[in-house]
């Protein structure tokens, strides 16, 4: 029996000035910062549950590793198509894989992943992330 | 003879995770890199007269002023709407006009206005802003 | 009898990479990052009234009002003086001044002032500045 | 025969209030920054070749990979103590090792590591790096 792949979503993110450094390419620490970005529409607008429910339930999600390989530059006036998918979790920890592409190209700029850790908002200490929860996001 | 107005253009800034601060709201700073991302959407999409058009031509625009009031705060989850309009210019210099509201209550977040100066790319040097220019931006 | 001028105090603050910009010099706004620093290190170390106090007393400080010239450009490599000075205070307002100065070349890079003002954390509500703080910054 | 581990360096970098995100913390890509930044000044201070001294033999340094784990928070008020470690080399590429330490507590915050690819600045392309540099960064 082969487990299903989780379906992977799509956020664009217009490149901005600000994200712009002294290479004239986007910044590549901004990739990560789009990655989240796209985490966050996503969260609310596809797997129905949104950062600022999380809070409400007393939860926060905060970042535990980060992987990112850099395979080309994505440039001011470009688009980032930034593509995410839950890959796997355990306890409280999930595993998200990230693909960032340029709307003018279609050539993949950037890839990696991130492993993030559900807390309890009070104690700042990590918590099993609810069955409720889980199964909102293995869509 | 009044003179007549120009046109006020409007470009739409999605507030992403790494704009908000330590006060759960927007940076302060960044609603001047809101402004200028408007700019370089409308100088494109508006006036024709792209930020790359103008370094093709061995220009560039640098930043000599900036006023901005802060009125109310932009939150997570929400969109700037980013209102801008030639003011007025002299020799080298354009003085624009900004606004920026909340997509979500309309309300005006933060206003002012910015100078900015033509300078050529190779000596860095004020350069009086072509005719052909100006004919663009007087819309 | 003329008002005597508020101490002007000082803090470098070294250039990082992630503040350089497309143009391949410290970003516009980041010399307002760069204010707002100076001006956290100052109210501990030379006002002895660290923000950290001011929110365990229940108060924060937010920004007004920004305006900023732009002289010249800070590059990489260097370092920026940040000086800063109370100008003046209203009900629940201050006027700060600040000029920012490169270290490698003592030239003036940019200056101008802010408005900030106090507002209690809970109801978000400007506040009248306490005597008792007024004194603390009037050095 | 066992390989000599190559110099850690230290720099101290200061957080910045526009460091800091909504949760109270350095953001987490800022630490990526941290790193960064602490190279440029281990470039020039601890290995003698500056990146202006790179760009100015028509080579640029770019990021090719990065793995940060994320153990602890780093506060507003606190220092980074970011270390970094030139591990080993291939052809037009190095691994770098950093961990980054809060001054307050000692404790490790963030640790990981980077590749960064040599390209020629005209071409854009990988180049194997020379060996006169080599000789410079094992140490």
């Amino acid at each position: 029996m082969t487990k299903k792949a989780n379906s992977i979503f799509s956020t664009e993110i217009i490149v901005r000035p600000d994200d712009i450094d002294l290479n004239n390419h986007v910044h590549f620490t901004k990739y990560l910062d789009y990655f989240l970005a796209a985490r966050y529409d996503q969260m609310s607008r596809c797997y129905k549950v949104s950062m600022e429910e999380f809070i409400g339930m007393g939860y926060n999600w905060v970042a535990s590793q980060m992987t990112i390989n850099y395979k080309r530059s994505l440039l001011l006036g470009d688009v980032a198509i930034v593509k995410t998918q839950w890959d796997s979790f355990n306890g409280a920890q999930v595993n998200v894989n990230f693909w960032i592409y340029s709307k003018k190209t279609n050539k993949l700029i950037s890839d990696g992943f991130g492993v993030f850790t559900l807390i309890k908002s009070d104690s700042l200490r990590p918590v099993r992330i609810p069955q409720e929860i889980v199964e909102k996001y293995l869509i």
